[in-house]
């Protein structure tokens, strides 16, 4: 036993994480201590991506990097940052690596860019969101919790608070809480309840808008919700 | 001539306005002084509420109530402030009264509440949101601007200043323009160009949102959007 403070023992797998978000989820929480994996389709670019991060963060940074699959078993702690073309191809092929009991935490949107459309808008999921997608394709036993879609990449990956809600819904409340507590591990991001899993396709579709108002104001827009008491923040 | 400063000559029109939304949006206007025409199926109920509101503004106030026909003949800005359940019958009702060149700003939002659900869920417009529904409906030179959904009507009725911004939603960008000169004569709220009017679909569900917010936290939710330049809200 040395005197160094104990590694959080839950590691939190960022699939799909060399991308901008994965990368500025990445960077926050590993500088808050957290033990991140970064996963890839390309297991080398993962590692890449994990040496990058370390250098940024510093030596105390526990980051590494795994191919998806591999990411998706080390974990019970899951991120999807990938783009919505991508998403459902993935979760099919992660289907046999995810553990039951395991929290995935899509930060999906539905933009119709992913077919050749605008970013601008978003594109109609017949299950309702790409979150309930999600939650189509993941192993029984497995929670989803739809968070992190209203974050700017870009101030994620930098250093200053973020100015910005992150709104977290989900039908299991333990797992909404987690989302709850690794969002306001980002300085300046306070986590709000938004209810039901349902509620996620309004959450998603708010990006669309906001990407919107960045291409006309060429601005980093994010989100804060006012007139609640304070203790409705996580 | 005396001393008296010139009242507005462009009185707003608030059609269906002697429920909350309406009310608060007339005091704060009245506040303002602007000239205010209260509409209401019944004249009598209108003119009740306009002598409300005289007596809560004060002497300076200007507010009259008329029947929504001719409350909507007497001014060339229309706000709509209806239950999603009546907006259309009222809308087809109303055409022959309204002025082609006319400004319709539609605060309607479609809650699932009008078919005997919650609240706190958004209902599907086949046209894409309430206010595109308008647009349909209304005779052909009026433009129609989305805007005000997201304001809580508790507070619109008090004297605070307001803690929430307006996203206007047109495809006319003076009809538009002028929305958000009306927004910002609301203490407190910042009026901010959220893109064509098929974007009030999402605007409008935020609505849903928040109300769910309020029902789990008790409280007066309302947006503001961080992280853009300055010059981008009017």
């Amino acid at each position: 036993m040395n005197s160094e403070p104990a590694r959080p023992i839950r590691p939190i797998a960022i699939i799909g994480g060399t991308g901008p978000a994965g990368m500025g989820l990445a960077l926050r929480w590993a500088r808050a201590g957290e033990t991140i994996i970064i996963g890839s389709r390309d297991e080398q670019r993962a590692q890449l991506a994990a040496s990058a991060l370390q250098r940024k963060v510093g030596k105390q940074a526990n980051v590494s990097g795994l191919e998806n699959g591999a990411a998706s078993s080390a974990a019970d702690i899951l991120i999807l940052t990938v783009p919505f073309e991508g998403q459902a191809t993935l979760l099919k092929q992660l289907k046999s690596s995810i553990t039951p009991g395991s929290v995935l935490i899509d930060a999906t949107v539905p933009l119709a860019s992913a077919v050749g459309g605008r970013a601008s808008r978003p594109l109609g999921v017949w299950q309702g969101s790409a979150a309930q997608q999600a939650a189509e394709l993941v192993p029984k036993g497995v929670s989803v919790v739809a968070a992190f879609h209203n974050l700017s990449a870009d101030l994620l990956n930098g250093d200053d608070p973020l100015d910005c809600d992150v709104i977290v819904c989900s039908d299991d409340g333990d797992a909404g809480q987690l989302a709850c507590e690794l969002a306001a591990k980002i300085p300046g991001v306070r986590a709000l309840d938004g209810g039901r899993l349902e509620n996620a396709r309004i959450v998603e579709s708010v990006t669309a808008l906001l990407i919107g108002m960045n291409i006309r104001h060429k601005g980093h827009a994010g989100i804060r919700i006012t007139g609640l008491p304070p203790a409705s923040y996580r």
